[in-house]
């Protein structure tokens, strides 16, 4: 953690999910110098759940030695839709968050510039800043969980929609007969090759006695089935679950390959706990894949990297688009 | 079930799955007139699971005051590799068989003839001659379970392999893209389709909660999502649920329009407990699905029906064919 | 051509198409000892084609010396739909014929039994009989032309529906997003992979000047693209050609592996215009391809073959089927 | 045409092709008051070519009256890869152009700044600017003829990759299994839905005699079968052909899905000689196709147009980048 001086401005960022929240205190380098991580307890409402945050951006200032008016900004990154402009999550089914002024109440209460955007458009902004696609022209991030989130850095700016965020990845659709997804569509990459489809997979293979490490790990239930029990898994020596994970790997490879010729990107960016947990795998199966596919003339264009940042993406991306936002 | 008389013959057909076997003891019209259920105990290997046959048979017998020399003819069906000639099992795991004389066994032990014969095929057999595909010319078995199973009864007689069963519908390859199958390839029908395939995707939308019903009364426990759990859940309102078991109704329709343009059957027979337990459903997309997808001059050339033996269809279908093969 | 003495039978065959007609006259031993080949010249209507056919057949049997008692039986083997029983031609638009009772025909002018059945099952039985598919047990034949036409000779007998042929296998269905099939359907493996499918893209190629021998041959009429324009050109070195005689290969292997995973054949007998033009190629990717896609068990149970019979195998097929049916 | 008077500033567009260019003079408020159309004579090399484009600018200006220093800028829309920075076209094989510093020679041919840019993003920036997505914050073009050509403005600024340009929609990979592309791929959306690969389908059905229509105006030719003659059979009742159509919109709708999920435009502009032709049916198969499979949330959040500036869009366009790049 970097020194503090009084003359010092500092940033703060906000990694806001379903069921956690991760606010992180920034020096003006961006460099972290003070975490809390708390639970978003969603079933007390919109009020609490407000104040939570509030509350703790205030502690975590408080442990870091910092007064609210050395706070140059603060970000905020989630997954529910926005309204960037205004700053407005429109709905977060696991707060109960609906139509929530979350910026008007930020900088309400801190008297400082705030702004709100996708998560995983932060941890890709994080990550051209920061982390493994510094400073190119053009950086698209891929983070398979649950679903498959993305995300595009583009000559300085992260793409967005008209009012919300874009680049939805995981709903390109890529196979006509394929499985049914969240989005009530059929065959989108998420449904075929997020952690969800990939863990959906691995069980049915336990189920049918093809993956005894991971039978005899987690047994059958969905649940159990998270990035580090496919991890083990695989370093167990399941060959069946090791191919799952290499086959969506490629499925995801052959969707970036329209995206690579459609934007030309500088640096592919591969993130999120599954990839953390398997990089190299996904690293190598996206590279070769993509490659293999893409147009002739954008073979060696670009890079396929894993991402740097870890948990800190999402918040130090979101703080540091808090200050490009004061440009 | 019919009375009997001294003079009578009788039949009997034993059903030989990995965790339970069911003998059936059958009069002359094969009518079953006896039954004995049993778990097949395959952890005390080859020579005891033998003698557990040979004795249910015995006892079936007993049961039903009917003597050895009674007995016409002998039929197991039975899931494992087979040699149709020689009537050996050449690997059922969960009874730890490998190369083993069933027939000759069943032979020495009652003093008659005994074929064995895959399990699937016995039940499309039993269809054909006792239930809803009665004595047409060509009929074709398709039943989802854990895998995909079929069989054709082509002019009064079983299709067949040179040494073994056929017609694995379940392995017929429908998308390059889809999903890992158990034999090892990809995208074959049963691992897009099947009861396992269903319930896989069934579990990823319980965990997802578009399966309220689902989740609330089997959690995302894969082996909890037997055929009962999911037809309760179409009952109980998840659309998802029913909506994933549509897609892969008319994906089993889609493949069998291949199957009905090659072998031209009259009858379409769907079956095994998935079916039971959502017969209309799947009568309704299959029919629906083969019928848009076949070539226009089969539209209106079969039918597709429900099998209508139930749990009897293999030991009734095995021993109908031990009598058709004394002929 | 084999000696001919008064006591010897004879056979005669007859590929009837909608353009040429070829007679052939057979001995004892189906060895060809006279072969006429003539214009069915259509559009003179039906009783002018029926009276060309027994008027080709009489002057074949004339030149060759034999009598019509020497006569043993007449097989036809026609591309039309068929009343295979009655031996009625359904339809064949380019002789204007419907309802067209050839069998009845034939049998009143010779004096002999005859029979009417689909060409492609003959050429697959006369392969069966005489040339690459000898006397195995089950033979499956892929012929890609205009369309895909296939046929299965099953322990020695023809697979047929209801009423006329089978084995469609040109329209299982292989890709949901696929070029629409001449049957109505989208995607039916002879849309992507029949001869006139290749060709097409070819034509493509030639247009697009990535096929530079071809478009110097033979333009980009697709008319002129026929089965000696592909094999030229591949031969000059068109590569993409080439790749996409490959690709349409392939495409009849994944199809095959379906086929072979459902019927378990022997031996698959590759056949027509094509093949014969370039054998190798379809050999070696056809085979490749389903061995590659087929169940584990299955890979090395068949054999991938090239049709020896050429021309003469309809017409040899046919009469060998005449000679069958009277056993 | 507008009126000019000699305080007018004048800039020119030039949309040059493989075998024409088009030169357009166009007013302060970008109205064409000038047109000069020239075949490119590609064979004569690349010295005469550019001075052919040198002096149909000349003669274009010299036609309106209007003399070089009135000029302010020239802008070039042209296919081959480029360097945008440099105004190199890297490749026209048909001009015989190899790095061919256009801009730098115009520059200094008319003392004003010049740009080059690809031909189908300077087609959507001119939609953008004065057609049918004028001033939307979003909007991406679609433009099927040969290939299918690709381009989106983003907030006023057309995307761009490092080099060249982006946006190869018709590079996105739909299919597996699909056709060859000219890229050297398989199963790119244009090899499947180009006007060359309609054509290509219409060409097959013309042969088998399912579009008579076509067949008798344009044979089986595939160099025949332009946009014009596809209009004609489709409106002379071929309804194979328009099925051909509609399948190949309805496969443009989809892969449109997957951008409209990523990029989320407001609008999606269909242009080129095919659409053109047949603005209605491409406009409805798209417009239902695409909101049928994108995320419920963009359903109604975006329009599909059809191109109105006709074959001035990329004169226009580029000359209006021009004017854009010297803001």
């Amino acid at each position: 953690m970097s020194k503090k001086t009084n003359d010092n401005k500092y940033w703060v960022g906000v990694d806001l999910g379903g069921t956690k929240m991760l606010v992180t205190l920034l020096d003006q380098s961006f460099q972290p110098c003070g975490r809390k991580r708390k639970k978003t307890r969603g079933q007390r409402g919109k009020e609490a759940g407000l104040s939570r945050m509030i509350d703790s951006i205030g502690e975590t200032l408080e442990d870091g030695g910092v007064a609210p008016d050395q706070i140059a900004g603060i970000g905020v990154g989630c997954p529910g839709p926005l309204d960037l402009d205004s700053g407005i999550v429109l709905d977060m089914p696991n707060l109960g968050w609906k139509n929530t002024p979350v910026r008007e109440r930020l900088e309400k209460a801190f008297g400082c510039p705030a702004v709100v955007m996708n998560d995983v458009d932060a941890g890709v902004y994080g990550e051209y800043r920061f982390g493994a696609a510094r400073d190119v022209r053009c950086a698209i991030g891929v983070f398979p969980g649950t679903g498959i989130g993305g995300g595009c850095v583009y000559e300085g700016r992260v793409l967005r929609g008209k009012t919300g965020s874009c680049m939805e990845i995981g709903h390109v659709p890529v196979d006509p007969q394929g499985a049914l997804c969240g989005c009530g569509q059929q065959g989108c990459l998420e449904a075929m090759a997020s952690r969800l489809a990939i863990s959906s997979a691995a069980v049915a293979a336990a189920y049918r006695g093809e993956a005894p490490n991971l039978l005899a790990a987690a047994g059958t239930d969905l649940s159990n089935i998270r990035s580090g029990a496919l991890a083990a898994s695989v370093k167990a020596g399941d060959k069946v679950v090791e191919r799952i994970l290499r086959d969506a790997a490629r499925l995801i490879g052959w969707t970036c390959a329209g995206v690579v010729n459609m934007l030309a990107p500088d640096c592919l960016v591969l993130g999120g706990g599954l990839v953390e947990a398997l990089p190299d795998l996904f690293r190598e199966e996206v590279d070769r894949s993509v490659r293999a596919r893409v147009m002739p003339a954008y073979r060696d264009a670009f890079e396929v990297v894993v991402a740097k940042l870890g948990d800190d993406a999402t918040a130090v991306g979101a703080a540091a688009w808090a200050e490009h936002s004061q440009k």
